[in-house]
This record gives C-alpha cells, structure tokens and sequence, in this order.
C-alpha cells in the first residue's frame, strides 16, 4: 500500500467522547427544552466534538466532484452515452449544472477532479487535471483498473482533502459524475455486502427494464469472474470500482485524518465512503450522511455507517446535490448551537419548578 | 361568520392545473435525468404554478410567530409554567430563540404577535399587539374562548398576510409560543379525526407520565363535555382552541386568498392550518408541510392534507423552527427550476441515442 495512504489510515483516530459531553451540556442550557430540535442537536454535537471547540461554526464550505468514465458502459447498462460525462464536466465548469446552483445558494465552492474522464480537456482554471486513466476497463472482461490505479486514485482523495484543509475549508463534501457508475456501486456494495446484484442494484438515471437486466447480468459476471475480497477494500475497488470512486475513498479518509467532517452524498459517493470505513472504521466519527437515494444498494452504507440519512427527498442525480443540501441543516445546527441564549442569559424559567 | 373571513374564503380558488404542466415541461429540459431531484422538483413546480410565473425565486420570507397563553395549563398538563409564554416572546424579540437563529440563517424575517398572552408588554417595535384575551379560558371548564373570539383570532391572521403580501412577502411560514398549546392542538386533532385522546396526544416539551395522563384527562373531558363539531372548525378552535392557533388558521387563509405559498411548522402550526383546510380545501395547494413532528396527533394533518412531511428530524420545539428549515429547500427548488441549464443551452445529449 502507498505510504500516503498507509499514513493517512494511521492517523485518523475517533472523536475523543468527552467533547460529546460538552457539548450535550452547552446544548441543555439553551432556551428550548431538552433535545427537543432532535437530529439538529446530534449534527450540532457531534460539528462540535470533531472541531473540538464550543464555537463551533462553517466558515467555508467545499464539494468536491469526482469525474470518470466506466468501460463497462458498453455493456449497455445506462441510459445516457458515455459522452455525457465530459459534457456534464463542461457543465459543471460553465456553472450550469444542479450542483452549481445549490452549491451557489449555500455559498459552497465546488471542485471539478478529472480523475479518469475519456475527453482530453482544455485546461480551466477551475478544473483539476487528475486523471489516470480515460476511464476504467470492462469489468465484465478485466479488473476495471490496476491495484497501482486503485490506489493513485485514493491518495488523489487525500491529497485534495489536505489541500481544502490547507485553504481553510471546515465543512467538505462528496460528489461525483460518471455515466456508468452506479452499475460500479452496485458491484462495490454487492461485493462488499454478499448480497445479491438484483438486491443493489437500481434503475441509476432512469434505465429501463432490458437495461436494468443488462445491469444486473454486468454485475454479477463480474463478480463471479474476480472474487473481490469484501475485507480488502483496494481489491474491490480495483475489480469493480471506479477511479471517481477511490477519489472519494480518498477524501473521506483524508478529511477524517485532518479533524474535517465529511458529508457523504448519494449511492456512488456512499459506494466509496463504504469502502473507506473498511479501511479504518474511524472515519464513521466523521462522516455525516446527506440524503436516502432511490437506489437499493445505499441501505447497505448506512448499514455500515449505523446511521440513517439526514432526509428522503427521492433524489437520484449525485453530483453531490444531497450533501450539499444537507450542508443547511449542519450549519442551522452550528448556528444553533453558537447563537442561542441560554435560560440563564434570556431570563427564561427552564422548568415548571422555575 | 365575519365578512372579512366570508370574503377570503370565497377568494382562494384552486392553483390552475395548467401552470403545473407548464413548469413540468420546463423542468424536463434541464441537464439531470426527468425527475431526478425528486421532491424538490415538485416544490419547484408547486412554488411556480401557485406564483404563476416561470422564473420562479423568493424575494422576500417572513414566518409568523403568534404568542398565546392557555387557560387549560392550570390542569398540570406542561412541563413549563404559564410564565415561560412572556418569557419566551422576549426572547423572541431579543432575538435569542431558536427561530430567531435558524430565520437569520435563511434570511427571513421574523414577526412575532401577541394575540393572547397574560402579561401587558412593554411596546416593542418587532411586537405586533393583537391582544384579544390574557389568554383562553380552562377547557376542561368552559369554552376555550368565545366563537367571537375565535373569529376574531382568524380575522388577525388574514389581515397580517394581507399587510405581509403588501409588503411584498413572496413566501410565509407558521410559528408559535404559548405553553399549553400541544394540548389545544390535540384536543383540536381528537375533534376533527375522531381519534381518542390518547392517540393523538404526544409530551409536548417533555412531560412524565403523570402529567401525560392529565393531559390526555383535560382533552378527554373537554371533549365530552362540549362536543365540538367537526365540520364547523370555528366551533372546534371556540370550545378546545387557543388564539395563536386560530391566528395561523388566519394566515394560512390570508396566504392563500393573495397566491402566496406558506410554509406549515409542526403540531400546533399544523393544528390551525387543518382547521383552515376545513374551512376551504383549496388552500392545500398553497400549503407545503415542513417536518414531521414527534407528536403524534401531527399524522392527522397529513391525512387532511394529503401529502407527507419534507423531513423528519426529531424535532418537537415549534415556534416555526421546522418551517423555516424547510424555506432553504424551497429556495433550492426555485434556484434549480430559474438557474439550471438546459440539454440544449448546455449542449448535453438528453438520452442514449442523443
């Protein structure tokens, strides 16, 4: 394994439990009775412990959208061409796609990674050249990618989250685009899971019945053909992952190694947040999930995680469009946290014996 | 009835369904596969066809905190004594409440009214007095307040949408304070599903079991002794309601009379908006739920309306708080609907064969 990643999984440690307990105090002192904001309370906790201050608040706030395309796209497994991907990458650089307009409403930056995309781009000042291959293989004749490109792909993750770390940001968050890569979701959480390609496997854009069985067929040949090892994350990824998917593997451990919170977005993004809990279960400390897919396969990351999603919006676009979203709900929480009087401070009776 | 509540009544009409089709056609050009972001592209819609436009945005939200102390507190049925009423409006007006916070955050204004609490305030340039009583009546003794009364509490929150939509408000919300009000608002719910008590009445801020039980005591023989009428919602508010609850009854009818999507919080909000949805059913189309709340007479509102909660957080504070979580989603859907590009501005095939 690469030193980077190697020392990277060494140094992410759990959140230390007494700044829980801090911060449960601070939140029962507010004007409002106990635990009654819920869910918003556990975000602003836990925002709390992993910065280790009683302070806490979101000064600047990056997604990071992971691009690559899949060769098991000629399989016929999705509903639009492989050409789409470097089109949305335009896209997302022009500033007109669905992650552009939420991330602009939430004052969000959004990095564009070329990670493995098969378009050769102009250089954009806004675009980071990664890439390390055009695209992955057919996993349904080869391993998508080599244990060497698994591996480069994660520490791209790492790197690029200690660079936002380096500039600041305190709140990060997945994203991703890649025709083809919910089929390598699918196969990620079938391997990772034992569970059956029909049970994670899901209609991605909007595939019909023919493709969906394509898909399903794709899957578990596949699978069948290399025997990913469910306790060596790199080996699945190599076999059937994809390199937008190690990079966020990558970013998911490397925010959690520098005290970061990470949001997690939908099934690709869980796909790689999953196989980085594998790696260093830790990283769960910091994850905080977004949003509940329509895809099946996503029940199997919150499984892991042992958390439910933040909410249900029957959202399927990725680009990292629900963590995003969720960023609002975890800075409400800080805000919340930072900004409300106390019973003390307001003069407010905190109980019927007040 | 007022002819002020007549007239409004009369005036809300059903959204035409051909703005939705409309808007359904221009949110199927946008780059993302057809329906893709979900829920959000039925808020996008809604919020489009109610304001009749196809640039959808919001200008300008206020959420509406209507005040209120109860005559039924003296049961023993809340956590926290009457005082906690007045106590709270301060805090409100200080800006340290949990609204307060989380309505900075979305940019929205907050209005805070007296409509019936039992204590004389100071003037206060962010108070709006609409005193109509020192608060209702014991329920469990006689009528909560009188069917004058009640209207006149309808007639406030008409006229506050009416001033709000003047002043430009393009998006609402619902929000309360008055301790005892869980308790009017199940009585409220009992009456109009014809639930037992104990089905519909949950712990409010955080009562025991004692306490629980005298609350479910207080509802049980309200309701026996006074027989609401459960198609005549101003006879329901009169004998079991509370001022604040008939205020948002008002403001949802105001809302809707000008074309003004509001924004409904949980129980109690949820309380005053079914008695408007029986007062005319066509002010559902301008209702959009916020979270589910843990109580659990809140599920009776989704039935009358007829659509699911956005979220569910855990929350159980009130005061808007879930409202005005719910405006960033609404603004997200807008954004979305006004600022994505297009397949063809974008120049991004729309399926396999483009």
């Amino acid at each position: 394994m690469l030193n980077l990643i190697r020392d990277t999984l060494d140094s992410i440690k759990p959140v230390p439990p007494i700044r829980f307990e801090t911060a449960q105090i601070h939140l029962d002192s507010l004007t409002k009775p106990p635990g009654s904001l819920g869910i918003l309370e556990d975000l602003a906790k836990r925002y709390a412990a992993i910065h280790g201050t009683n302070h806490p608040s979101v000064s600047k706030k990056s997604v990071v959208v992971f691009a690559a395309d899949h060769g098991v796209v000629e399989e016929g497994i999705s509903a639009y061409p492989a050409k789409v991907t470097p089109q949305m990458v335009q896209n997302f650089l022009n500033g007109g796609a669905a992650i552009n307009v939420l991330a602009r409403q939430q004052n969000a930056e959004v990095v564009v990674v070329d990670i493995g995309v098969n378009y050769e781009f102009a250089p954009h000042p806004k675009l980071l050249d990664k890439k390390i291959a055009r695209g992955t293989r057919n996993m349904t004749k080869e391993f998508a990618m080599t244990k060497a490109e698994a591996e480069k792909s994660i520490a791209i993750g790492i790197q690029i989250a200690a660079q936002l770390a380096d500039d600041g940001v305190d709140l990060m968050a997945t994203g991703e685009m890649g025709i083809g890569n919910t089929t390598a979701s699918s196969a990620i959480f079938a391997a990772l899971s034992g569970l059956p390609a029909s049970k994670v496997t899901g209609r991605g854009t909007g595939i019909d019945d023919e493709a969906l069985g394509k898909k399903i067929s794709a899957i578990e040949r596949a699978l069948e053909m290399h025997a990913p090892d469910p306790e060596d994350p790199i080996d699945v990824l190599a076999k059937v992952g994809g390199f937008e998917i190690g990079g966020i593997t990558g970013l998911v451990l490397g925010a959690s190694s520098k005290n970061i919170p990470v949001v997690v977005d939908g099934l690709i993004s869980s796909a790689g947040a999953s196989l980085a809990i594998k790696l260093n279960p830790a990283v769960k400390d910091y994850i905080f999930p977004s949003h509940r897919s329509l895809e099946p396969g996503h029940e199997v990351f919150f499984d892991l995680l042992q958390s439910p999603p933040l909410f249900d919006l029957k959202m399927r676009l990725g680009e990292g469009t629900g963590a995003v979203l969720a960023f609002n709900l975890i800075e409400a929480a800080t805000k919340i946290y930072s900004e409300m009087a106390t019973f003390q401070s307001a003069g407010v009776a905190d109980n019927i014996k007040g």
